[in-house]
Formats: C-alpha cells, structure tokens, sequence
C-alpha cells in the first residue's frame, strides 16, 4: 500500500505531563509547500480515531477522514496553505503510544505507557512543527478531541500560531460525556480477552470494542438524524429475532459501523486517548477558566458548534468563544443546525466546508 | 421479610401476542378500599424494573418505588382511591417471567418464554383487575415503560378506564431509544456468563448487567444535571487511576448506582423487558398513529413530560397529547422543567406531586 506519511522523532527524553518517554516518534502528513516567507502552514489535529491521513495525495490517493476538506481549491486550500495533519501521541498509526515497543523493555508498552493528556499531543505537534523548520502557523485546527488539543497548544505556546479553529469542542469535559466515556473504557477493559492489556495478537478484545464503538456512535450522532434516516424500519422482513438480535434498521447501522472499527484500532491506544479527553481542563492552566483561554494570544479565532451536539453542546463552545473574546481580536462564533449531532463536522460538509472557507 | 403481595393466576393458557403460556400467575398490591359502587380503582403500571411495591403499608412498611405518590393523603390518595399496582408479566418479582418454571419441563422458560409485548402486560393487568370484580378503572396510570403499557391497555380495553395518566411516556419508541437498549442488551449477551441465558444461579451475568445499568443510568438523567451535581469533582484526592478505575465523581455515581441493581435483577427478564419497550408500537393498532390513539375511549387523560428528558423527548409527549385531544374530551397536557431527565417522575417529586394530584 502507497503511504504518505512520514516521521520524526521528538526530544528524547520526551517529558510528559505525567511521565516521560525514553523516545518518541510522531508519523505526519503534509499538503502543499511551505512558502518562502514561511508563513503560510496549518497545523491539524485529529479526533480520536482517525490518522494524519486527512485527505488523499499522490503519494496516498486513499480517501482522507477530511477529504472534502482539505485539498487544491478545497476551504484548506492547498494552493495557498502547507497543511501538516499528525498522528496524535499515543494513537497507533505510526505515532508512538501504547502499542508500541518499550525500548527498555523490547515489549509492547500496553499499560505502563504514561499516562497521555492532550498537551502531550499539542507538544508532541509543536516539536514536528519546529522539526519542519516553521516559526509561526498560519492556524492551529481541531475538531472534537483534536479541537480539545489545538486548544492545548495555543495555550501552551501563545507565539506559535497567529490563527485557531476549533471545531465541536470544549474547554474542559463536562460529567456527562466523562460518564459515555467511562463506560466505553470499562467495557473493554470488561472483555475478558482485554486481560489487564496484555491480550494477545491473535485474541483482541474485539467485542468490547465493538460495544464502546457502538456507545461512541450513540454519543456521535442525533436522535433527530435518526430518526429520519431509521425511524421504526425493520432489518428484515422476519418476525423478532428470538435470541435477541438484530430486529431495526438502526441496529443493523451501529453493528456495520462497529464493525468496521474494531479491526483498526488499538485498544489500550483507545483507554489512553479515551482518557486524556477527560482529563483535559483548561482550568489546568492558570487556575481558571478565564485565566487558561487568556493564554491564547492568536490574533483571530473561528468556533463552530452544532445545534444537536451532546457530547460537546453549544453551550461549551459558546463558553470557548466568548472566553476567547477577552485576548483574541477577531473572534468569529458560528452555529450550524446540521442533524449529524458532535459527527456534523464529517458529515454535513455543505455546511462546515463554507464556515471553515470563511477562516481561510 | 413482610410482604404485601398477592397473587392471581390469569386464565389458562395465557395467550400472548407472540405465543401463549401455559399458566401465569400476576404478583400485585393492593391500598385502599374499593368503594361500593366500585368506581375509585386505579391501576398502576410500572417501569421496567420497580416491583409491585409503589408505597408501604402496614403488611410492607419499607420505601416504595412512588411513596410521595400513593398513599393517606398523597397525590394519589389512597383515603379515596382504591389502588392497584402489577408487577409486569416477564418481570421477576412475583409475576410469572422468563425466570420462571416453565410447568412443561420443571426447569426455568428463560429464552423459551414468548417473545413479550407490553399489550402482553397490560392484558395479564386487566386479568387481574377482572379477578377483583372492578369493571370500570378510574384510572390507569403509568410512567416511562408503564405509560407505554397504560396506553397499550386503554386501547386493548377502550371501556375499562374512565381516564389515563401517561407520564414521561410515548405512542412508540424511537430509533435513539432503541439504540441504547439494544446496546444495553447486547452488552448483557455478550458476558460470558450469560451462556444464551443458561446462567447458573451462583454466576450470574453481574458484569454485563453492572454495565447495562450504567448505560440505563446516562439514558435515565439529563447531562445538565449531572454538571450541576458533580461537574469535575474527583472522586479521590489520588493522581489519576493508573489502570483505568474511577477519577471521577460521576464515575462513583454511576458505580454506585449499578452495583445496587446487579443483585436484584434477573438479566433475562431484563432483555425480554427491554424488547417489548421497543417492540411497542400504537401504530399496530389500526395501522396508524392517529387510529391507534383513536382506539382510547377515555373521558379525561394526563399527559406529562420533562424538558431535559432526552430517552422519551418531549416530542413524544406531545404527539401522544395532540392525538388523543381527537377523541379524549378532556386532556390535560403539562411541561416540567425537571433537570433530572426520563428519571424525573422518581426524583423531582415537588413538581410532580401537584402534577399528578390535579388529576386526582
């Protein structure tokens, strides 16, 4: 298989926020060509789940998780823009986490991997930034966990970005969406093959990651989208399925989407990411909420909420835009109505592909 | 240990709308006195896991499951009416269920008992109403999954109920509700203990039902709750749990929560139980909503609903009121801005005492 991606190796030691690591590697993909000036690259990171892989190239001609995105004349117009997606820490897509091997040991680390917090990940982006010889982003960009993340890196290096777009994301969890989580985590770890982390390379915990998947994509998606998509149709024409199986459409939906997931990732490099969103508050960072967004020195801001998000709901990023506000000049607070709940940003790109447009 | 249930055997056999059981016989309790003319009786259906212990009495003085509802001078005034509370057909305080002896074999029915339907339940509830020599209910009332079987009986039996209470309730269930339930089921299946539902009795299937509570417990409250209860609380003054326990307040909550119910619940009952919420649709009476409803024959009907209840949204409550307004005379359709969720009827009982004494 073609690959686009490529890797650098980090500071070693590499200091955590909650430990250290002997050594680290970040695998990133970059679009477009830094100009001359320098002045002109995009940092983005990710959600949970995927890659850097946000958007296809020669190199890689796979569709990307942010294709409609980012690309030659799309709203991260390559033309104009060096466009750098990582692997966030911790993940297992070439990036250095849970699943990958301990020097010091020769194994896995599983759970003796640190514990992983999301200004590891931001540090982790601004040491490839700096290996790419960029003084100052044109923006920092996240959506979801990855907005959670850019938000960690503009507080922890105010002079490294002149722009930040955060997309379906929060200062901080609320209880709410920490509980969704929680209970993902337990029922891999519940799984009898989970094995403390120590299962096996032929065993996976593959139903519990099924069921959290299926958890996560409850917590994604809106009852309105499904409503109208499912509403009460049936998966097949055959009376209730006596042992408990499949009887809707809307359970057939959460079954195909579990189980394309389950083959792809990691399941402690899920606990460990699952987890740092939790922990993630920017609270953290000057004893306040208002102190933390003070951080943030960026000359312009955009903040993008969804109408039927949940897990992150308006309020928290009306919470982020208007903290925002009292250090960031030009800050631009956009509600979309699109029905796809906290997923909207992958979704309804009629909608998120001008608001994101607007910024660049 | 006292107990103030009695018991019925419902006619032999007992047709189901998916099969037929042998015998049956339906656990209740009973407060109050049925007058002369046998006009104050009212029959109250439960949620998917009360028993039929709603209030004490002198046979049963320990906490009922509506004890600031029913009783001497209560909302549901049990000076007055003549009150009757079923436990559900399928569930396992009493009533014959899943956990049953099935009289053919000598052993459990546990997944040879017939597919459950709520109008299962609300016709083994008239049988018992019929054993009692009521002809005409004053009422028959019911919240969340009981409101669905209340509803199920007063279109099963239109000239049996002068009036019908419907709470946090719904004509049908929705895609999202049945999601979360399905997923809740699955997550029962899938411990290894649950053996197809051969569990012995000294391994119970406790992991999974641990599990599936937690995820009823974030389908039953509201997240604006759980921010004003918890917020970002630590459950311990301890850095993070290195192996992925709980760092959380809500995450104690929810623990909390589930353990007390692992003991008390058999888990097969608890996936037919389930089901039939999702089975139930008033559109299989007539063909659509509005001949379902139709069906009602009541004089006056209570319809309440909750803004924050995102498991049986206000939607639901509203078109279970604006249907019935076509042949009920007299309904009486009320908002509640309970921050507690589906669970609301149980907990935020100074808005709903009123609620419900204005029909009483």
């Amino acid at each position: 298989m073609s690959d686009a991606r490529k890797y650098v190796e980090i500071e070693r030691p590499f200091r955590m926020m909650r430990g250290v690591l002997a050594q680290a590697e970040i695998a990133y993909e970059t679009w477009g060509e830094l100009s001359v000036a320098g002045d002109n690259a995009v940092l983005l990171f990710t959600g949970l789940s995927p890659s850097a892989h946000a958007a296809s190239s020669p190199l890689d001609p796979t569709t990307g998780w942010w294709e409609d995105m980012v690309g030659p004349d799309k709203p991260i117009d390559t033309n104009r823009y060096y466009v750098v997606c990582v692997n966030s820490l911790g993940s297992c897509f070439g990036s250095t986490g849970p699943a990958s091997i301990d020097p010091s040991t020769g194994n896995p680390y599983r759970l003796r991997f640190p514990t992983l917090c999301l200004e590891d990940i931001a540090n982790a982006g601004h040491a490839v930034i700096a290996s790419l010889g960029i003084s100052r982003l044109h923006s920092v960009v996240g959506a979801s966990m990855g907005g959670m993340t850019a938000l960690a890196y503009a507080m922890l290096h105010p002079d490294a970005a002149t722009g930040v777009v955060l997309i379906s994301s929060a200062a901080r969890s609320l209880p709410f969406s920490i509980a969704v989580r929680s209970l993902q985590r337990e029922i891999v770890r519940s799984d009898p093959t989970w094995r403390g982390g120590e299962y096996a390379t032929d065993a996976l915990p593959t139903v519990g990651m099924r069921l959290a998947r299926k958890l996560g994509m409850i917590s994604y998606r809106s009852s309105a989208e499904w409503t109208m998509r499912f509403g009460r149709e049936r998966a097949t024409d055959e009376p209730v399925h006596e042992a408990f199986g499949i009887d809707f459409e809307v359970e057939s939906y959460l079954e195909a989407h579990a189980v394309r997931f389950i083959g792809t990732f990691d399941a402690n490099c899920y606990l460990y990411l699952s987890r740092a969103m939790d922990l993630f508050d920017v609270c953290d960072h000057g004893g306040s909420l208002e102190a933390g967004l003070a951080r943030v020195k960026a000359e312009r801001a955009l903040i993008i909420g969804v109408e039927t998000d949940f897990l992150f709901p308006l309020a928290q990023q009306r919470e982020l835009a208007d903290g925002l506000k009292r250090t960031v000049p030009d800050v631009d607070f956009r509600v979309l109505p699109s029905i796809q709940g906290h997923d909207s940003f992958l979704v309804d790109m009629d909608r998120f592909r001008p608001a994101v447009a607007s910024f660049f």
